[in-house]
């Protein structure tokens, strides 16, 4: 079931970086959501590569065609299926790459796994190419959530080795200002500063043929309270399943975190308080989410992205071929840094989870 | 599907904290399997409260009673079904916790979801006490990969608020004096001195009527590469799917984790060399995984414990029905701390997504 | 996942015929349903053994204990789980059963399939014992229906080799006179005349150290329209996966069934009428099923019951051990006709599935 | 989960009679399957329309475009997915569609939940169009399982309301001549006066615009022992779930079927006897499955298909808009008969049910 996804909802994605297509099948959602699909093109421009000096030359348009399940611009009720064409794909020798595993890379476990049967073009299903058809059914989601009033955003909360930290979203409550300045900013920063000082340290990694990762913050606000379910389909579980699928994500946190472990219990609880007939909690170290349910505040997540495996150093590999050792110098274009384009996967991702369990619980 | 785990297999758990009994079902494990009751009940005994001054009062035996799928002492295909029963409940006052919600625990978003027909008693299906069905299910799962030659172990990385950290485990290949000194030690340390002092900073807090949290980390050896799949049922979605089903969790990562944000990418790459005629990583910052599959190294994964949110001290809460800020004083006995306590348990949900994936590829 | 079934409910059922106990755990049915335990009973007790002298002498009380999931006198939103102590298993030899496969059980290809490991004591987990918990969720899901308007009913349609048929259950609505004469028979169906030969026929393959088969209908009145879903989870495959998950049933049909093929289109198509403001379909050959959903019509199906394969007859095996041609004579208790049991079964099967379909639908 | 079958396997059927394209994706498929594309169209070309005068005049390629999941002729791992486009769709009134329900047809049910957004045409997501992708995916099934030596086939086994009967497919062992039969006649039938008499059958029908069901069996030859799993994931319910998916079939049954109802025990056990070392049922009432699981005997199934709902006939509905009665001619090109086509998909369904079961035991 590697690439199928979600209990009430069942997207399915599929592609390889250089197969004739990548896309996504999306089964469960209900009839009648309105899709604006310009606002799902911006969603997909915002993940996708060749835009600035920090990331990879490969354009694309990721421009999806969808081939069902949407009639007269809303969901008729079928499974929405999309599929977006690969084109500038280099034609290269990839016969190296079979033989030399990348560090970093699924390459050799996939190897191994597949017996050598995997595509390793470009990654094959891998690739962070296959975040496309997860940011159009997450585009979809994020729409159908913001007619119920949910709001998604991230942003980079901290990047790079000596770590620039952005300025936290509000744990609280939707600042607007904040939320504008992600969208405008030329990195997806609240702080235009250290947007700034962040894009100097990819530009840094890549002089130096190396890359750089980071933390990627994202808020989910006006979820409302009772969502989600005890154990194994927390709220945390869900985004956690969902969120270790984006390629290079190493760690993920749910409010206080990692953090949390170093708290005293009466530091970490969240006290309540009535704020006219509402129960709500005066903090939120609990990133709203408690026992895997909804709390009513805003549910607060991160994921660490590790920095891109692909560099432009030479590396110590094998060659599987001749058994022994080898080196490697991975060619082709690549992201320095991938943590910006990994910001709107996290709220695509985020919305499949979160829709899923609106709908499992509807 | 809430407290249901598991593609190959389906564990299903059951019970609340004060309800006749507690229980699990699974479902899918092999005919066979040599299931040594012993063992298992030393993983339990790990387990089990009342232990010691760092944990609670309560006592329990954690005798699990097999009711089905078990004969002469091998898993017999059918679904294995085990249930504890729950004795030395104290009778209490329940109407005030259904009354007042406790900060940090599940009782209010449970009050919202369940509109008021939850078992408030003793956290009901919420309680950490439904850790040891998972510890029963985990024991049969460790016993079943032991036969494999994977062994898993785990122990407290990290605790308190300033950190006491434990010596890792190494990350390259089992080192059994670790191993035995984890399982020697009066808390669950490789390093005698860390577990001592651990221990101290526990009955300072239980002086401070206040609880600490840490950090468990969890490894993997022997784990053949080539196991998990791509996307959302990679290792690292497995381990996660269940870890956040063990309350108290708000983190979970791998290998190098969230401080692989930190990291270059010529840094965290792990390089391959042979070794005779295997590939091996030179080092481990992949946590033993890319792209959702193992690359033959240990499995290595750490979560974070938040402080037990039941404490002695007086909280902020609200009176549901008076719909009225309230005080609240948590009766009863409770953990300064349950992060020993969940060393096992994370054996136990790693052993349980390992064969797991193990069953669904073989 | 053999002994798990559902969508948004995830029902498990474990035990083995000479197990400590048989159960079933079931979660995701909401919070706050109403379990009426002696009504509960009551249908247990139509399916119970030792009833007469057409069903075997093996009597028992199939009394479940509730061990979670229950408060009050409702359900709690955990999971809910009962267990069926075994007892009155005689003590037998159990060695002939492992050598000497019965014809017409699972003995044999459980035997190839799990290796020797089964328990072959009673039929194990294959025995008819396993449908007393499949009725404990049933029975539950059959109320939480009634609460919505839906009654479902089941009866013996035809039975015998030379079919001694039933009245049908009005496909079109509920007939009261009908359903209470089901519950008043000896034998659960709508005439008296019907039962009292059915009652004959089954005494006759008794005294021939024979048994026979039979054919139950199912009727569920009050589905509202537009519940289900197109392909695989229609509302006839979702009964079907239950259906044949009850031991001996070799077919499943819905509405014209089998017999649809010997129609034309012009007779099988319900045509439709306004009924006020109501759309009517005029005449129910679909069974209440059109592309998996629901028509509003009585959804209506019927499973075949073979013979009970446990007979007094002397026949051929095989001796698996000898690797021989050998005789069997199959001692113990056996029904000579299961089918008047199999109706409450079917009824508890058809409730599951449309509460699991409304559920997930909701 | 409507359109998405299987445990370890996952298929996602999507696509509208009218959308742009329809297709599958099929994820869980091991690396390494050859596929052979002239192989897979013959199978696809069985299921087209525009045959000949008993089918639909609508003329489609059926040319699947595979865009993922195939490397150099063989599955490379990752998922499967192919679209087929949709041409020749005639642009038509589909509003009289959207306001008057066809009898037979699901377009009262889907109105009713999908609210009005469902795509009317041409039948959207439940036209028998969708059994294309189907048997892009069965025929990779199927292939799969002939290279582990397992060979399935289908034909009619009987059609018309004076039921025209088929030859059965040997139950005890693969017949060449048989099999070589059912390809040649000019409909998929063992006897070549049968194939002639039920043609003339469906050019009667088609003469009174109207239109004929009939019976489909299926045979699995080969397929080994101790495949399939007790209850609800037997490989009759695994087989029913996907048959019932197949618009149209009403009724499904396994080896004597319905009729085993009204045989005796003694009649319907199939006896064993040692052949050589093996052991073999001397007969296969039981269709090769005893409780769930297979008992190395060819698995024969059959499947109910209700005559074609669209016929020429003027026939009596209702205008949902004006809410009153209505009359309805169903214009356009329609099968009278779609038995025939129904064969080779009975055989993808099959093959998946089997394929499914087979990576879940491996």
């Amino acid at each position: 079931m590697a690439s199928v996804y979600g209990n009430a909802l069942r997207l399915s994605i599929f592609g390889q970086s250089h197969s004739p297509a990548i896309g996504c099948s999306i089964d469960g959602l209900p009839a009648g959501i309105a899709v604006d699909l310009d606002c799902l093109q911006a969603l997909l421009d915002r993940r996708a590569p060749g835009r600035s000096a920090t990331s990879t030359a490969r354009r694309e348009a990721d421009a999806p065609e969808f081939i069902a399940g949407i009639t007269d611009g809303h969901t008729n009720g079928a499974p929405v299926a999309a599929i977006i064409r690969n084109g500038n794909t280099r034609s290269r020798d990839y016969d190296e790459l079979r033989r030399k595993p990348r560090p970093g890379h699924a390459d050799w476990p996939a190897d191994v796994k597949y017996r050598g049967y995997q595509d390793v073009a470009g990654g094959g299903h891998f690739s962070g190419r296959l975040t496309a058809p997860l940011c159009v059914a997450g585009g979809i989601a994020l729409q159908a959530l913001e007619a119920r009033g949910i709001r998604i955003a991230a942003h980079i909360s901290s990047l790079g080795p000596e770590p620039i930290c952005d300025t936290p979203l509000d744990p609280m409550k939707p600042n607007r200002v904040q939320l504008d300045a992600v969208l405008a900013n030329p990195l997806p920063c609240v702080s235009a500063s250290a947007a700034a000082r962040m894009r100097a340290c990819i530009l840094d990694a890549k002089n130096d043929l190396d890359s750089v990762g980071g933390i990627v913050e994202c808020v989910a606000y006006g979820v409302p309270a009772g969502l989600g379910d005890p154990m194994f389909d927390g709220i945390e579980n869900r985004i956690a399943k969902i969120a270790f699928g984006i390629p290079a994500v190493k760690g993920v946190e749910f409010g206080a975190g990692m953090a949390a472990a170093r708290l005293r219990g009466s530091q970490n609880n969240d006290p309540y308080r009535m704020d006219g007939d509402a129960v709500r909690p005066q903090t939120n170290h609990a990133g709203g989410i408690l026992g895997g349910i909804t709390t009513g505040m805003p549910v607060v997540w991160r994921m660490a992205v590790k920095p891109t495996p692909s560099i432009g150093r030479r590396q110590q590999s094998v060659d599987l071929e001749a058994r022994s050792n080898a080196e490697l110098v991975v060619h082709g274009r690549h992201d320095p840094c991938i943590v910006p384009r990994a910001v709107p996967v996290a709220e695509a991702a985020c919305a499949l989870a979160l829709l899923d369990a609106l709908l499992e619980d509807a």
